[in-house]
């Protein structure tokens, strides 16, 4: 299999597992978080499959195609490390869906150089919602939740936070 | 179709054009040249595809994913348009393939900065030789040639040099 195979096969798994978690989400209240928005093409699908929500985006530096900026009062600029835990502060746990994109760029570093991140993700979900990530997030409050059947294993992640949805 | 379904699109149509063009070449003789390394995702595709080939690789300022990267005797480093003379000069009408995957990252803007390029793409291609581009090449040496039918129009465009292949 060539990078290019790799490549293609790594985005439709991602939207596979976008489609599957609006799916989940579409008749549920509660925020949509996105955490990075990089190029924002799945900000762009997300914000497709789910018309009319509110999808709240942080990134540190913004800078995605032009076609997918997120409006400003849905976009947090800032590093997530202090604006995750303030937007925790202001809405409480108000998420339905958390979609964690954000990446060192070297998989295998992401859980290290993340330590910090799941307890801030349990903090912003709301009892029994679907978090997908491209890394495996370890938290008491997570419980992994099987993915689509046809995601690769290891491409995506998929937890449920506790409690009754 | 959301950017992501776009963007997913767009590579499926670049690998299936590079299998076909793959398969158009397998059995002729001639040198294969990659003109764009980038992140060498089709380089690494056209290798696999086509083991044992010699492809050239054409690229002002190499950076792909280390595991891309040519073998130094087949990576051409500089400006196209000194390097393609200089190649044409010592090699003549070699090539049986040529994958022009040079953009200025809008591809409106790729026709007029790259005015240049389709005359020394012909003069690096034998008679019959395939040029596959994600652009329009105009020169008098080319012939369009029709695409695989599950290209969508306009993603990707093929020329057959004229004379005997």
């Amino acid at each position: 299999m060539s990078r290019l195979d790799s490549f293609i096969r790594r985005l439709e798994a991602q939207r596979s597992v976008l489609n599957w978690a609006a799916d989940f989400v579409a008749d549920k209240d509660g925020l949509i978080l996105e955490l990075g928005l990089g190029n924002g093409r799945t900000y762009d699908h997300l914000r497709e499959r789910l018309p009319g929500r509110a999808i709240h985006v942080f990134e540190r530096s913004p800078s995605p195609n032009p076609r997918s900026m997120p409006p400003q009062h849905l976009l947090i600029v800032g590093e997530m490390e202090q604006t995750l835990p303030a937007f925790a502060a202001r809405h409480g746990a108000a998420a339905s869906l958390i979609h964690v994109d954000v990446t060192t760029g070297v998989p295998t570093r992401d859980r290290v150089a993340f330590a910090w991140l799941p307890e801030q993700v349990a903090a912003l979900a709301r009892p029994g919602a679907l978090i997908v990530s491209g890394w495996p997030l370890d938290d008491p409050a997570f419980e992994a939740v099987p993915l689509p059947i046809d995601i690769p294993e290891e491409r995506y992640f998929a937890y449920r936070r506790h409690g009754a949805g």
